[in-house]
């Protein structure tokens, strides 16, 4: 089993808020992230797809089709976008990285799967150089 | 001389608009940078100082001090905003990373200038880290 | 379940040197390590949490919160210090980047399990960019 | 548990290629890397063992001896070199960077095992820094 | 005057060799450069260009039309080729990242001159992280 | 004129302490970093030589031969080094980024003049990513 990984990086706009809560909770729990004209991240987008290499081509995965699957279906829809504001998916879910990272995953996992070729193995976001989080799916 | 660099980094949104055009050229001149909502970015802002070390200290200048100076000037003026609509210099000016470069300058220059020291030498303002512009004042 | 990382960097000086070794059994294995006046280091600390997004914050920890314990619990005792000098637990214990790694996790999993919120997961020390040690807890 | 990592770089040049198919089909398959003059990468090689760190030394194994077995195992046989040409495991199988991982652990495996001291844990080889494979042997 | 920059990378394998030299001369001056069946890079290009930002747009140039220069008179020709075989220019010169700065330059500065907006400052060739030529023009 | 440049890093510990000031005044101007038993960075240290391209060769200088230099003249000195106890021109002198920049060029400008091929231009350090200091020579 290999585990073959491709990045790509989207530029995206973003703000903590829960509609629910008054202004002030908004403000104590998420502190500057609260600010509603938003404020924005160089984000990377690193996914992971397991599988064994084709004794023909050595590849898992064609990386070109990768790249074109995580264009179409990640960076299409997030990149220099709002995220609360243009992305259905947090429309009413808060994009902080770990959601942004689950959420990836749903948009990535059936077009890898059906595929029938490698099987996705992870996802790691990276809003900063900083801070990432990473989904392995359920179970 | 010792040209002395400090580098800190801001997230905000920004959007490329020019308010007397409309909606078609806009997104013609300015593709997926016209997008209302904004999107946003990692900042690097890096602030180089010219002048001599001093023979007690062996610092051109305190970096604690020009640390401080980075963060009062430019950071609680950038960081966790968007450009256009939270900083008074991008209400009619769009903020492309030159015009940033030049906006911090102007920010910085005086309070560097007035501390009697060293001089301002450089600013360089990265929107990725394949994008940069930098500025060396006028003359 | 989300692994959520923050990184954070410490400078600290360190040598290799066994108390009970003749100088040169010291100098023949450590090498340039067993310099006793002490060289250093930008360390960088690499924490993993693992658990649920809230779903109300869409937050696993809040990463302001991990930012202090890091400070409180790490970096407050490693930064800008001597490590075989001034941290107790490398009075008798080698500073190599395993032992930093394995004293960290000792350091950090009783605060990140008494909040109840998420589990400590992974720590990672990263000596230089080419050098990293990884502990994961025992069983 | 520790798992300690090093990396290093080598520089070398590729080309894919399958023998067995007409000259059209490889440049459609591999596109750009069809090449048969060939094109080159840096790459970096990230080794990790596992095992428990010495209680004398702190060390998992001596970093200076896994750099020397890194340097005779694998950069003496693909640094500054054609691996399609120069590198015996490549002449009937594509250096991809799925292969280079495999191939790389052949080369180390038997050496880490037989010093009896830690085991190899995975192979990570990055051809850019955007796209690298994972190999952790067999099972 | 601001100067703007954008990064580019490109595969390309080359080798140093002198074909006015005998072999035993070419592999005691060149090392393990002079191989024959060559080596490759992963190659930065930072390409400076100079002007005064556009008050209506913000911009020095627009940066994708820089990056489609830079992607049609450098990248069309040098990336994931054989420098010395499949690049004019490298015929009859050796592709040292000094000769590449040169000839980028001559590739690049008529076109940005045409355009009439700014004109080409400087050219940064990385072969490495730690290897890089600039190059400024003549005078 | 072309600018060639080549980076290579070095461990070592230092801190800040006027002799002629008592520890209080230490404390308050150097803050952590007067702390006695030292800490360490990991420093990079980028030479940049300016020269022409030899027609027969393509090289500024031999970048092997630049490599020996650097290691000879400034790493043999300072890596794996307490600045300010094994080195002889931290003596009396403080060990800021700024000062070391000034050492390295003084080791290293009159090996680099001697050989006649180059000048040397340039003299980078960094102390951690965020802070170096850069040195040009007198005049």
């Amino acid at each position: 089993m290999i585990f073959l990984t491709r990045r790509a990086t989207f530029s995206a706009s973003h703000y903590y808020w829960n509609e629910s809560w008054p202004a002030e909770k908004n403000e104590r729990v998420f502190g500057r992230c609260a600010n509603r004209n938003g404020h924005g991240h160089n984000y990377t987008l690193e996914v992971t797809v397991a599988g064994e290499p084709d004794p023909v081509t050595g590849f898992v995965v064609d990386l070109k089709w990768l790249k074109g699957v995580m264009g179409r279906e990640v960076l299409a829809a997030y990149d220099h976008k709002h995220l609360n504001l243009d992305v259905p998916e947090f429309k009413h879910s808060i994009p902080t990285t770990e959601n942004i990272a689950i959420a990836a995953w749903k948009r990535l996992e059936p077009v890898v799967t059906a595929a029938g070729v490698a099987r996705l193995s992870r996802i790691r976001v990276y809003e900063t150089p900083e801070i990432f989080a990473e989904y392995r799916g359920e179970a």
